[in-house]
């Protein structure tokens, strides 16, 4: 076995907040998945690469055994209280920085409180599509268009001046195979003409359908003890005001994270294959904006050859790390095939349990320690060498892509 | 090395019968590949994986050392006879119950043949696509559309009385992008129209060409030993057809196995990514019947994707492990990064010849215990949940999934 | 650790011409990416597997020790002059037979300089684009669209003499879902008219982008040592040409590579993936031409799977193997899971830097030798056939495709 590499405190650039609120059994055990469903019967989601590393590196924080069976572990945790668990956990992931979607619902920490439970900081990262609903639902009645469309693009303004930047699930909400070119101020418009309509009306919006990151990512809370948050406008689809919201994030010149690979099955897999951006990065490539792929799986490897070829794209590994457990280190070695080191990034897309930052950071480090530790070993890599690009991996690209100060 | 994993018998929730005949070495060999054709000048379809697989765990079985030539494991396999291999070879593999794809023609053990020999039990997968060319191959001539619909549907719920599931190899006959909706009941008659008229002039009748899965999966015993068997109506390629079958199946409520992933030339590799089917599989989980992806390679793990987001749909590796042979371990491990383990399903495909039924098991346990193993070896998973899991992949999903009961 | 398995000198079945001025810092490092464009800000290409791999294998044949830093690396390099790295570094890879793709531009070592170097043979490999575009660039005006058409036909063939193949970008310059079928001489006739029409217009002509691979695969030479060669024609991009120069190319019964999976960003990464080409290998099966799938990555399983099926198709592994580095030994291994091992073709795809031979070459031995051996160790595979398999995959495979004598 290699020995550790050091690693500084990490930069956690995608994650999201914790439930505040005790989850009871069933809860909990939805927020171990990505689907949006229960279990098949005679299964649990506890028999799982992620439910499996949960009961690996958590129990021993909470003063039990490694490995001790799901019901032991749910009784202490409630037993404990979910301020005490939180207290636990978070700072054992090591995590200098966070980086918060806020744009899921439910009663979830928001970054400052995530970051004094974690000993560390937090920065905002703005989901587009949340802000254009929010935007909609505050609108008075019979707004015009034209005005929620200028509301709309000072909101985007408004968010770049606080957040380390943008997030958008277009890959939820149509797939990665939208037109690259952004859309004429008619077209955006209309677009908002018709959406603001059938919002009135009510006639052509799709039901919500709890579903995780696409929507609410809590489909497993929906009868459980956080209800998914209320007073947000229908939810967006139109390819235009999608397309519109991408391009107005990426005159801000804030880096923008989009969505790539699997997640809840709202989404099409396929149509989520970050190749099918080429057109769109290549297009916001003089704008000068950094772009980042989150998750990837399956699609990793393509993320990482976009990575290498266009100087402003960025992969990160987070989500992946997490529910494949055990076989974090194969997936993280996938990535840095033809992704260059200087441009991979480390998250967590925690969301919900505090177990999840201690799962995605565990498994990354220990994936990198024995990636990098086995590489040196074998004579690939200088010792030194593999040092320098745990730390960048780790924490020094995201501090150099979001321009975080040493102070962040 | 890590110590053995103890396993129940297997249950091979996807094989097809035996040859009876002798084989000459030229048919022998080409029931060593997914082509249909022969193999390229100077090569031999030995030199493969699953060349060298048959060679390693095959010849003591029949009182030759491992590794020995080919030359000299088909002469002692000449010089024993069908029979006697079949006796020989088909216990080794550990296999309690053959779940058996009667749709593929030549003159192959029936299920219960087959179970007799290797010392286990049987029952049947009924293959949506034979079942309805026998059925147009035994209408009368002039038999209406309507009248032929009306027999396919009693036949698919004849059928769902005694089967243990059915199959369908739409990928071969169309791709996995259908339209995921059930056809009208006045479409399916035009369609049925359509082809029986077809049949009947045999003017637009694609020419039988002699492939392994989508028809015959025969290819290298075209000259052979065993002749297809006759007697079919013309191929089944009509998507609204197609789609009928799948419809029909799904509401007996029995487990639906689908063919996606590789195969011989006859499909489009491209659109077998069982992720194409993620519309139909939103449509039919309301209908409560368990969908199984077969094979999937190389799309095995957004096959894991699709178990792990729906409660109904469940994953098989059989046949890609068998090709796979030495990376058998590797192929397993992506299979089981997001698929949950409630929800993985053991097979070996085996056609054809016995051989195929020791290393389809073979490759499956050791690859298996060599994984999880070493997940116990370093700490990833505990002992006792690795031999749990071992078993239900073995057998338990699939006795679940199936509904087996102990006495089968 | 395995013994080394012995390999016969290699054939090098795809490789392009070494630049033969002296390279400033940003020129070689350039050479060290498929991109065309800078590294981000704050990185360096050096900082990739490729970089890591050149700073393994070539310090130590300049003089220096292994990993030493770029910086004197370069310098080191700088100092002996771009002849004697060369005269050191060639040799080095152990190749004996280059086929070199001749249709990049820039001041390149021409086939039989760059065997003299090696102190090995060279075949020239005829990329069909460049063969049009020069013919195009040297038309008299007002040359009729039949009499550029006839003479293309013959240029073909007249290359078909000496060539020990030809290559295709139709990848980059279409994408590999064309219309598989020939196209008939009024559709050519028709295109071609089009095409010098628009050459001498200049109007549709499409600016040079200076791409890698695409047309000049010297983006990082731009503004370098060595310009990228001029008197071509306008770049070809349309699919009526790109299919007749193909199914001519095919017509010669000569082995025909087209480059498949990654490259530089001109391409579109998911429509290279070699399974869009199932249908034109069917096509052209019965002309008994062999076609070799370049590089492949990330689709090498689908190129393994085509190779598997198709008697005349052959997968390449050569590219993947430089640019992943430490990660070598898995591509390769899953390049070996369906491909037969009569049909895998070792290249090194090395052009501009002698280092990439270099790499290309250690790389590919080294993994291969760990991946066999390991399976010899764990009794997957004998070692006889282990050293037989080596060197068919090493060279024999490649002496038989492109029918290189002994004395080749």
């Amino acid at each position: 076995m290699a020995p550790p590499i050091p690693l500084p405190p990490l930069v956690d650039q995608h994650c999201h907040g914790v439930v505040r609120s005790a989850l009871d059994d069933r809860a909990f055990e939805a927020l171990l998945t990505e689907s949006d469903r229960p279990a098949a019967p005679g299964t649990t989601f506890f028999d799982s690469q992620l439910g499996f590393a949960v009961r690996r590196w958590c129990p021993s924080l909470l003063g039990l055994d490694a490995h001790v069976p799901p019901g032991e572990y749910l009784e202490r945790r409630r037993e404990l209280g979910p301020e005490e668990v939180l207290r636990r956990l978070l700072p054992a992931a090591g995590i200098g920085v966070h980086l918060v979607d806020t744009g899921l619902p439910g009663d979830l920490t928001p970054p400052a409180e995530l970051a004094a439970a974690g000993g560390g900081t937090a920065r905002e990262i703005v989901r587009l599509e949340t802000l254009a609903e929010r935007l909609a639902g505050a609108a008075a009645p019979g707004t015009a268009a034209g005005e929620y469309v200028d509301g709309l693009d000072a909101a985007v303004l408004a968010a770049a001046r606080t957040a380390a930047g943008f997030k958008s699930v277009v890959g939820y909400r149509h797939g990665l195979d939208f037109d690259p070119r952004p859309p004429s101020p008619g077209e955006v418009r209309a677009a908002a003409d018709r959406w603001l309509g059938a919002r009135r009306g009510g006639g052509t919006v799709r039901p919500r359908s709890g579903v995780r990151d696409g929507d609410g990512r809590a489909g497993g809370l929906r009868g459980g003890a956080s209800p998914a948050g209320g007073g947000h406008g229908p939810r967006l689809t139109d390819p235009v005001l999608l397309r519109h919201l991408l391009w107005q994030a990426v005159r801000t010149g804030l880096p923008l994270q989009l969505h790539t690979g699997f997640g809840d099955p709202d989404l099409r897999l396929h149509r989520c294959d970050p190749l099918l951006l080429t057109d769109f990065l290549s297009a916001v490539g003089p704008a000068g904006c950094p772009v980042v792929l989150l998750h990837g799986y399956p699609y990793h490897r393509g993320a990482g050859y976009l990575a290498h070829v266009f100087p402003h794209v960025y992969a990160d590994i987070g989500l992946a790390l997490s529910y494949t457990g055990a076989r974090a280190r194969t997936v993280l070695a996938e990535a840095l095939e033809l992704c260059p080191f200087g441009k991979l990034l480390f998250s967590t897309d925690a969301y919900g349990l505090p177990e999840l930052y201690v799962v995605g950071s565990r498994l990354f480090a220990g994936a990198l320690t024995e990636l990098l530790g086995g590489w040196v070993a074998d004579g690939s890599w200088p010792a030194g060498d593999a040092e320098r690009v745990a730390a960048m991996i780790a924490a020094g690209n995201a501090r150099r892509v979001y321009g975080l100060g040493p102070g962040t």
